[in-house]
Parts: C-alpha cells; structure tokens; sequence
C-alpha cells in the first residue's frame, strides 16, 4: 500500500476563499475538510466536497473550536460533553452536505489547537475517540510518541486510529516533533521536506539528533494554501508514488 | 389515527435555557429541535434529543436563518443555494447527534422568518423542497391555501409533506391566516384555542368569517414556552386522544 | 476643494486578509473601515487604524448587518431599534480603536445590503440618520435622486450628508443608478470608469442615455480590493488632483 | 464614604432575557454591563444602560471572551494584541451607547474567565491594565493577593485599580480566595453571606481559618440573577447602608 497525502481543505469562510484547493485537490488522496466551526460555512462545504468527489478524493470531517475569529487555533477550555457534542455536530453536518453529493465522510481529523490539545490532554483524546466510537469513525493523530501513550491505555480500542506524519516538522529521537520555537523545528526548504516526505514513505525519518527513527505512517499531512506548497505536494506525489 | 401535537422545543442557547422542555415533552407527539442558527448549540441540542427519545418523542430537525441574536425571526435574503446547503447542514448536524443516541431524524421544519418566507415565496419553498428530497424527509408545511398552491405545482411530487394547523391562529375562510396585526389573528384565550384544536382534529375550523372550513392537517403544532402553555398541551392532548 | 476619494478597507476577517489595503491607502483620502459585523475584527480594526493614521486618511465608521458570512450583502429584516443601536455600538467599537491610536471616526457609511437598504427604505435611512444624530457624525449617502429625495423630507436637518459617487457604476437621466442586471450598469473598462471620474470631479456625468447630468458630489467612492483596482486609484488621483 | 454595590447586569442575549435587571437595579451602585461577546447585543445594552440611568447607577463596561455559547466561562488563549483590542471594541461600543443616553463609561470589569485569568496570569493582567490605561479607565479587580502582588510591580501605576470583594466566597489567612472545589469555598447561606457583607463594609473578613484579616475594598461585588439573590442584595444594603 502506498503513502497517502492528506491535507486540509476548504478553509475559506463567506466571500473569503483561497484560490488554491482547485489546484491542490488533483494531487492528494485525503481532503480534510473544515465544518463551519474554524472555518467555512454550508455552502464553501458543499463546494468543497463537490471538488473532492470531482477528483476521487477521500473526505475527512476537520471539525475545530469554536472561533471563526482565531481560526480554532487558539485553545478553549471545553467540557468533555461540549467537545464531543460539538465534534459530533460538525461531522453530521459534513455528513450531511457529503450525503446530498453522494458520497460520505471517511474519518474525522481534528484541527489546529484541538489536534493540538487532542495530542497533549488525554480529557481532549478521550473527547475526540469518544464522538469517533459514537460516530463508527476513524480518528487521524499524529504519528509517533504521543500517539503511542495513548494507544497503550487501551482507551480508544474500538476506534481505529490513522496516524499522519509532517513533512515540514522535524522528529526528535524520542519520537516527539521539536518545537516550532526551536531553531529547527520548521522545515522551510522545498528539498529537505520532500526529502523528508521520502523518507517517512520508506518508514522512518531522519531525528534532529541525525538517527534513523523508524516511524510508521498510514497519511503524510501535506500543505496546499498557496502555489509554492501545491507544486511542492505534486512534487512529493510524484516521488513517492511514481506518478 | 389521531391527530399528533409538534412543538418547537431545545430553543436554549449556552446557559440561556428554557425550564418547560422537560414538561412539555411528555405530552407531544413530534419535537421540532433547533439546530444551531437561530437557537440550541451542540450539547443543548444533545440534551434536547435525550429528552426526545426518553418520551418516545418524533424527532423533527428545526432550522433557522443564521441569526442568533434575532432568534430566526428576521427575513434574510438568501440566495437558492446558500439556502439549501444552510439547511442540509443543519439538519445533518441534528442527525448525527440523533445518531449518537441511537434515534433519527424524521422531518423538518423550517423556523420563524425561513417557515414564514417558505409559506410566502416559492423560491424559498423550493430550497426547502429541494433540501428534503436530497435528503429524503419530509417537509411540514402550514395546511391551507398556501400549502395547496404549491403542492399544485406539481413541484414537490416526491417530498411528503406534513401539513400542520395553528390551534392559535385564526382563519379566513379562504384558508389562509389572518394577520397578527388584525385584532382577531390572535387567539389568546386557552378556551377558543382549545376549542379550535378540537374542531382540527375532527377536520375543519370556524373561520373568523363564522364559517366552517375543512382542513386536513396531520399534525397541530402547540406551543411550550411556559407553564401556562404546557399545561394547555396537556389540556389539548386530553380533549382530542382521550388520554 | 478637490474632489476626495473613498474607499472600503479592513475588510478581511481573522486570518483571512486582504493583501491591497496597504497598496491602497496612500492614495486615498476617506477609509470606510469595517466594524465587525459583516467583516473585520478588533485587531484588525486596529491594524487598519493605524495604517489609516499613518497616510492621514480620515476614517469612517463602515457599519453593516451582523452576517460575516453573508459578508452583510444580504437585506436583513431589522427593527428600528435594533438597527440604530446596532450602527451605534459598530461605531463606538470603531471609535474607541480609533481614540487609542490618536485620531477620531470623522463620519459613517453604511455597508452592502444596509447601504442599499438605506437608499430605497426611508425606515433605513431614518434609522441610520438617527445613529448619526445621536453620535454627531455626518452620513454618506449616495448622491442624486435618492439622496434629494430624502434631503426634500427635511427628515435628516441635524445631519451633514456626505455625498458619493460611483465611478464604475452607469447613471440614468432620471439620477438614478442604471441596474447591475443591466448589460450597461456597471463599468468595467478602466478608461471608462477613469473618464466618469475625471466627469464626476467636474461635477457631472453622461448618463446611458448620452447626456450629461449634472451631480454634486462631496467624495468619489472607489475599490481597492485587487492590485489592478489600485492601479486604477492611483490614476484616478492623478487624474483628478494632479498629483 | 460608605461601600458601593457593583452587580453584573444586562447578561440577557436576543430573545433570552433575565427578568431580574429591573428589581435589582434600585438597589446597586455600580453595573457591569455585558458587551456583546459573552452576552448581550447592541438593543439589550442600549436598555441596559437606559435602565441603569434611571436609577443613577454608575457604568462599568463588562468585557469578555469571544464567546457566547460558552457565556465567556471557558478560558481562551488569546495573545496580548488581540485581548487589548478585543477589551477596547467592547468598551467602546458601550461607550457609544452610553453616549447616546446622555450617560458615560465609568470603569472597566473583564468578565468570566477573562477575570479569573486575569487575577491568575501576568500577561492577561497586562493587556486588561493596557486597555484601561488607553481608555484612561479604571480596572475593577478582586481586592486581596493577586490584586496587591500586580500593585506591587508597578505595572499599572497609571490606571486607578476598584478593588471589589465576593461576599459569597471564603478567604483564607493568605488573602486568596478558597477554591469552589473546597466544601468551605462558596457561601450559601443568606445569612453568612449578609454577615460576610457586613463585615467588609467594614474592612476585614473572617476567613476559612477563623482569623479576621483585614481587606482593603472599594465596592462589594453581589448577584442578581435571580429573586432569593435580588432580595439578598436589598438586604446588605439596608444593612451596610442603613437605608
């Protein structure tokens, strides 16, 4: 089975859209798509998961805190019955738009600061596996560490978990990523994450500290807001699927 | 079969909530639940749907314009597409919460300013029309003149409708509603308003032209927004089931 | 005086922004600076007051409906109570920004569907005309027959009316705007709409209908929202001013 | 001069209204009046103020977090650009409708978890006493421990601090609050609250530990949100007033 890209879609919101989703959408395998929350709205949403159906693409529900102003990037403090509450409204209501086109919602990826705190605060992971086991959905977490303490609980049993890798984050050898703040915590250069792409498609990545860490993968998260990341995406495409 | 009561209920919103849901429910048939846009939130919709099913209760998915701080009832003018995505959103959102505890969604009813501006505007009808046939629910509609022009169109054939009588609202014998402003529109008095249900349930009203006009209505939508109301639920159920 | 020209800015909202304000600005003399309502947000407002103060623009409250995803180009059925404290409170938020940088909110222009709704509603404009009474503050309106038409009612005596015009938008004989469903409603041709303004700041135009009508005009109403329409403003000023 | 009553009052939000405004306006000194973000909107701040001037009531702009649904209870991470901007809108959108009833803006108290995280953490600290120092406002801010370490640093020597105390909430020797979670953490009791009351009008409280400590304050925070508590405050003013 080959890597599979995913990457966040559908993040305009009202008359402000990007352009580029037309452009990215061709190129991956997974679109995770906003629920009005962070961003978008029903009808963005709907044009949204007709351009994913027009390309064959899988749907993901990217459901987000509450706060269009932020863009769900900035934490909430949410009760755990208002997180799967409003986890499970976001997903119907994709469920729902995906319905109406004929195809249906694949898995849920949380986004921005709860994917953040979903990673960090086990309350937040057991909100999201909760609304994923009601909903008979899988969860996509972040490959790796953090990833793993949670599947040792035994908590998310029923929920099957697709674990992502960032092209763009460098690994530390304990398996965390290293901070943003950290010097190289971002990758910025064009080669070095399509280097890095190739590299997590072979099962593993190359650490900060410079080991071989094996990492398994079953999605490469991708970037496709502006021109320069879609030709990176179809670059990354082409490497590791030979397309 | 026997007339059955709908009433708007999980019209709360965060820590705004109503006390008499939970003694309304117990005497109607069909919950219209807001979904969001003009009232209710995730966990209040939640809430709203446990409540429902504890009692045995038809879930109907209630949507409104996006309007919180006007509850629904100011007309927005929304274009054909904005509206049917605004309302299959909604309604997928109320669905999948059903779905978590293991009820359904069984119609929809449109509120405030959409139900009015469906009844008034075929365009907006047809949104509403088109958002149920995607996703094959029937549409409650207002019994009378209105309802007939439309169902006459021809435009509806495969959505049901649900036609419904306001024991509250007195009638011309044209079949349509007598305004609000007019000084009769208004039943406010529980004897005429129950009396009025009565005459519903066997099949006509006394217009406010003192005549008797036949109306086939499925269902008789009562209020519950006080204890006053609920207990003239209660007094309606009584009179028209025999319970 | 010469002719002022006046454009819509702070129109992003989050992390969704505009990348021409800043292109913009320097050529103009009027920002109508959004408040929040149909777009912008606090920091935004900032951020735009400040790039207003540093090119001396004078800045105008730019009110509209509260319907950031309809971008508040949808009509929405408000009562006079609620619209005038609603212009009220976007103003103050405006003026309050406004004060912690130094500089003061000179005048308001209603945006989108409530600048329309002000132009073809006398409730509207009466609404509108009493937050400006009530604050102190000119109203810019649209110059020509319904403007006149209101100034004739004597209904806004207390408030200064800024008179605009549109450059890229055709006049009829009558005054009136010629329709944007009309095939020659709208300018679209830079020389065109480059000619009407150089016509405007010598206080005419010619209609659709090949005459030349005479328009008072305080300031010109201009679009910065692409970097092909800054170009055009940067003409015009030269054009107009000499500069 | 003796203690001024400060009491949070238009919390109401479109059609969901508190009825208990109006009983408790009469008896308190100083209102903190919701701003549209954790609750209100511009019609129900316009009555909020109209009713606080008819009882000359002071003013005080009641500023949250960004979010509604959620009352402003639920912490959010906002940066220090974004809360300063985000208190200033607020104020100034009250200070616009205050203007407009002839009444003005007298002191600023954050709302919810925006005045918890305030007392708790230096920089949400910072960005309050940034807002108030550009508005030239005081800050209410809980009279104790925290307040007197920010006093201390000499952060905000420039804004006037209000100093309020909780009659409903425990000390301990140390001057903090005891936390709600502790069974001795809130009083609840209408006669320990009264006699705590008492004992602040006269600058000490007994605390948890049973000592008396003495506690500088300038206004005694009470709630009226329903008619037990309405009633409770009529009485500590008879009490501590002697009216």
């Amino acid at each position: 089975m080959t890597m599979r890209l995913n990457c966040d879609l559908g993040e305009g919101f009202g008359q402000w859209q990007t352009q580029t989703d037309a452009l990215a959408m061709p190129h991956i395998d997974m679109a995770n798509i906003a629920c009005g929350f962070h961003a978008s709205d029903p009808l963005t949403m709907s044009q949204t998961v007709q351009l994913a159906k027009t390309h064959s693409v899988s749907i993901g529900a990217h459901p987000g805190y509450p706060d269009l102003v932020g863009f769900g990037r900035r934490s909430m403090a949410m009760k755990h019955d208002e997180l799967v509450s409003t986890v499970v409204y976001q997903v119907g209501a994709l469920q729902a738009i995906a319905q109406i086109h004929g195809v249906s919602v694949d898995y849920i990826k949380p986004h921005g600061a709860m994917y953040n705190d979903m990673m960090a605060n086990s309350e937040v992971f057991n909100a999201a596996i909760q609304a994923c086991e009601l909903l008979s959905l899988p969860l996509m977490v972040l490959a790796g560490q953090a990833c793993e303490r949670y599947i040792n609980t035994g908590a998310n049993q029923s929920v099957s978990l697709l674990k992502e890798g960032f092209c763009d984050r460098r690994y530390s050898n304990s398996g965390a990523l290293v901070p943003r703040s950290h010097s190289q915590g971002v990758l910025t250069d064009s080669s070095d994450i399509l280097q890095q792409a190739i590299e997590m498609s072979k099962g593993y990545v190359t650490t900060v500290e410079g080991d071989r860490l094996a990492l398994s993968i079953d999605s490469l998260c991708v970037h496709g807001d502006n021109s320069t990341s879609v030709a990176l995406i179809a670059e990354i495409r082409n490497q590791i699927k030979g397309e």
